[in-house]
């Protein structure tokens, strides 16, 4: 018997039409076979979030209904176990992934479950769920006091590890997927572009996969936290060029690995021309301009190699992992919680960078 | 509705006992949510069959109780569709893997299903099914008329390929697995000790691969067989030191990879000395001998890559095109056929490597 | 004692300047310590060259000073060892690669001698040789009687294979390399953009490693030739949209890896279009449209993996063991042969596409 | 010119017969072309020195002739360039690799040059010099004054780092060759087994490429010298089971990688039975039992992969690396240090294992 008692009705922050938000009252869902319902502790507000509310998404169909409640970035506590799971128990802390493949198409089957041949097959219609679940993109999110979830989509958290730190799983786990595509050269030197809060936790994930030297190029405050987290050179885009810079600090080689993590539309063509010969470009962010490319005669002439990193399949152990040994430094990421009442205050604090803003978490 | 008439009670091949099989008619099975009823057409014998029998996997508790339906290489038709299923439809030509993952543990989330963590928890005890399923090891097999399994154990049969061939794409995959973690060499050498049906596999793979060269160790009519299907240099080991062979034909430098699927004791040893400096050899058979060993400094000394290949995760779509291209010439493969109620006959050809046997297939 | 008779003099067809070729008399050069003096039989013309005559290379120093001999996809015969040489003897029949690395640089020292860090180097200056060589480029190439090569740059030639086809290795190589990045999907679907004789290279290689079905983009008589070759799919573009096409061959699933071998501005784009999620797509083509490029977005947001080929750092013997298997079918690709006097109508032939020509090959 | 003054002779302990060292006073050599001349600081004893000496490596042609100058771990000072040398410069603070890949075989050729084609080719007979070097076993070493070495041979050495530490560069960087080939799970564990100077130097490099828990078996003082360094769990074997202990500290899971440092006969096995499925576990140290083995039926039937590590290609950049940045805490592993004179001691105190020590440092 449960040890939580759980009420029929939660507070929601529901999305009913682009740009409208409204806190509701609604049942609290039921765990199904393999599922387990979680109280939501924290969650962290994703730079996708304020696109979705604005209706950024509508092409792919991101919510998928209305009202709809968001939020994917989150951690909580396991309060009641659907049949059969037994893999977690209720009382565990734990933080939770944006995706849940449908298990058995080729690619989940090769460990590619965010890139599920299944996505958005059946679900939230009522029908047998056979399909792939995207947590706050397509299926019901964590901006609520409970939600039900998937024991796959489920992380035991740390002990010494806080919900507010571990609800930034999912944030460090994309930019940990494109570090690892990037690769990380032992003892090497590694460029990261944009310290937003993925590129925070990019430039500490080099460093905790044995990079020699992280140069950071940004600017203002969050340059300046870079240099707080630990960056060994910050270049200051607004008074160098960032590229030359680069190539003078390596003997005019080039970087070994580039994370691009700022969605600027000219920092791909700059990260292409600050790695060097056969080196690795990840890119980690997403693009307003839908113009912004790479020029393809460097790619072949320098043979670089690039990836994307959208999401984050099996990589929360490993951040969950970091963050309790301080290689990535959570606590200083978090620098502001609202209640769930305030999260349009919220909102407009992290999408403008008010006050210093990297990460904003709501407490449910 | 379904075109195919169902009935209530089946055939099937039970064992009853250590080295006890009983011909026996029991109930059809019914396919749950997310699960397919098969008419089975074709199971191939395994290696680990009469192993299984003679009570050779005691320590393992294969089979996990009495009587059992053993038979895990098959191939069949869908005849009747559980709740949810979409991705297959009645009439589909299948062929089956053996292993499906219970799809929310780490190693299932990464692709390696075969070595799930979930391996023989619940299952055939009634409760909810949230574990591993080894179909005819640990889970109700194929050596009967019907067997129902989970869709993603699924894949479809090209139509130029025949059931009895098809039911050896786990076979063929196991094979493919240890080739794959071994790597191919374009254009270079390799070799395959044990010209058995998983050799013979290996060695049509090497070549669909692009090795150079594929190097044949074996004696007798299995030799014969691998001389037929395009063995580009066989070495009678009974007539030659296939180590002093192999060094010569590569000018004293060695292969570059060598696939050992003999089983014989002084197999891995010979593998490593015929292999190149930074070479790879692949363990794809087991051993009877279970002091079989690999002498260690060697492996140091020559800075060779051991890798193991018990299972087939994820292969079973590029063999099954392997038939059908006549890359993996299946049909010289499969040399005996026999209907269920003769399994015990087949097992003792096939295991007695009878009458030129390669492949004994039953037709259910 | 040598049984070539080496004169003092040779014909060698030599660059003075842009767009003006002359066909001179120079001596034939001594080949130094490690080196080796070779018999040019056969030099074909690259894409590269037309563009060099032309002055296309000019940002990049090729050629490095008047007058030039350029030419660097070679085959012929060893006639002359310098000192030390003991990996090669007179008489034997040898293929090129365009590079030999400093051999010290950190690239070098990694395999990646194709970006070695001393190009440009010392070298045509008289000084002693520690950088890198790249011949026909920036180091004197084969359009002549003789030349002198390091042996590293040299592999024997299969017997059965013709000095016309084994000239094609770095041509082949470099297509290798691009495929060999991407990395094909055993079984799986391929797409090569542009049946030129780099497509048509990659379209066997991709068929050589193991892809189950391959997908020519073209138009013509290239296109016909693909289909000749073995192509799986023809898709002439400019009556259909190729990425339709693939997107409906594919289950609208898309293709295992795209090698892009045309150089066509959009075909770049096309390439990530048609490429499924977490694929690959090499970009093995150079361009002339300086603005030709890849819309960021979708390489995040469908994880495309993006890799440049330049070069052929070693697969020349994975390329000769093809030609000789006839993997590469070398002999329907060389469709045109010319006495080095009339190289420059030989440029036309290629250069212009003109009598159905694919490869055209010079004979000094 | 150099601002050092050569003599033209130098001390240097040689070896004259197995067993009997000699200080004896000899010629300072000369740096030919792409070679340089070095004082050397500080030469550390590895465990093949004291083996060498007693003529454990007879069957390998270790050492050559004599009288021989062993010693390949070495640091030191350039004070005099060949011909040609152009990225050194006199004065440069330079730390060794023991092996010089020929730079044109087909190993050197795709980076691996310590397990080059051409190692024990000419080379100190006189002739010219077309093939490997392997500084100390087969080619004139640091046990003296001065020493010749090609470029390739050395990297620089960051200037927060002793010539004491940096002579251990050669050990530190055989085991990072292992430890990359097995791979280093990002916030896993991993087990080193052998705390001595290789396993010291593994358990430090797993914790700079992210491992989240390194367990170290071993006992006394060199277990204590691991829990001072970091070690996460010391287990003594003396006290406890290590397989049983890490299976309970891994949940009965096992360790992600294991890293075989000891060179204790049984502990091959033990590696293998407490590695995961699918796990990895790299051979670092050699056997002086010539019968260790691995049993092979547990490499099939976990796939577990295997591999081995002599030698140290293109490790040292990182390295040294890891010692400027502590990451691997050098100054706390040289535990004793004697002049050239006194080596026949500090060879005894470190085969013997001495008063505490670990790593024995001459400084000539």
């Amino acid at each position: 018997m449960s040890e939580f008692k759980i009420p029929e009705k939660m507070k929601a922050m529901t999305l009913v039409a682009y740009d409208q938000l409204k806190l509701a009252e609604v049942p609290v869902p039921q765990p199904g076979p393999g599922e387990v319902l979680c109280r939501i502790k924290s969650v962290a507000i994703c730079g996708s979030d304020p696109k979705m509310i604005h209706g950024g998404y509508a092409w792919t169909n991101w919510p998928p209904y209305y009202p709809f409640i968001m939020g994917h970035e989150w951690a909580g506590q396991i309060v009641a176990l659907g049949e059969g799971v037994d893999d977690f128990k209720v009382g565990d802390r734990v933080a939770g992934e944006a995706h849940v493949g449908c298990g058995h198409c080729e690619n989940c089957k090769q460990g590619h479950y965010t890139v599920c041949l299944n996505y958005g097959k059946d679900g939230h219609d009522g029908g047998l769920d056979m399909g792939h679940r995207h947590y706050g993109f397509y299926w019901q999110g964590a901006n609520a006091e409970y939600n039900v979830y998937k024991t796959s989509a489920l992380h035991l958290i740390p002990d010494n590890v806080s919900y507010d730190v571990a609800s930034m799983a999912d944030c460090a786990g994309v930019a940990f997927h494109g570090v690892e595509l990037a690769g990380v050269t032992p003892g090497g030197t590694s460029v990261v572009i944009g310290p937003g809060p993925i590129g925070l936790c990019a430039m500490m994930e080099c460093k905790a996969l044995g990079s020699g030297r992280v140069i950071v190029v940004g600017r203002g405050a969050k340059l300046e936290k870079a240099r707080e987290l630990g960056a060994d050179v910050c270049i200051d885009f607004e008074k160098e060029d960032p590229v030359q810079r680069v190539l003078e600090l390596t003997n005019g080689r080039g970087a070994d690995e580039v994370m691009e993590c700022s969605g600027a539309s000219d920092s791909p063509l700059k990260a292409c021309k600050m790695v060097k010969k056969a080196g690795a470009v990840a890119i980690i962010a997403t693009y307003h301009d839908q113009e912004a490319s790479i020029p393809i005669n460097i790619v072949n002439f320098n043979e670089i190699k690039i990836v994307g990193s959208k999401a984050n399949p099996s990589t929360t152990d490993a951040v969950l992992n970091f963050f309790s040994s301080n290689k990535i430094q959570g606590e200083k990421l978090v620098t502001h919680t609202f209640p769930l009442e305030e999260y349009e205050k919220a909102v407009d604090v992290f999408e403008h960078k008010k006050d210093g803003s990297i990460k904003v978490v709501i407490n449910p």
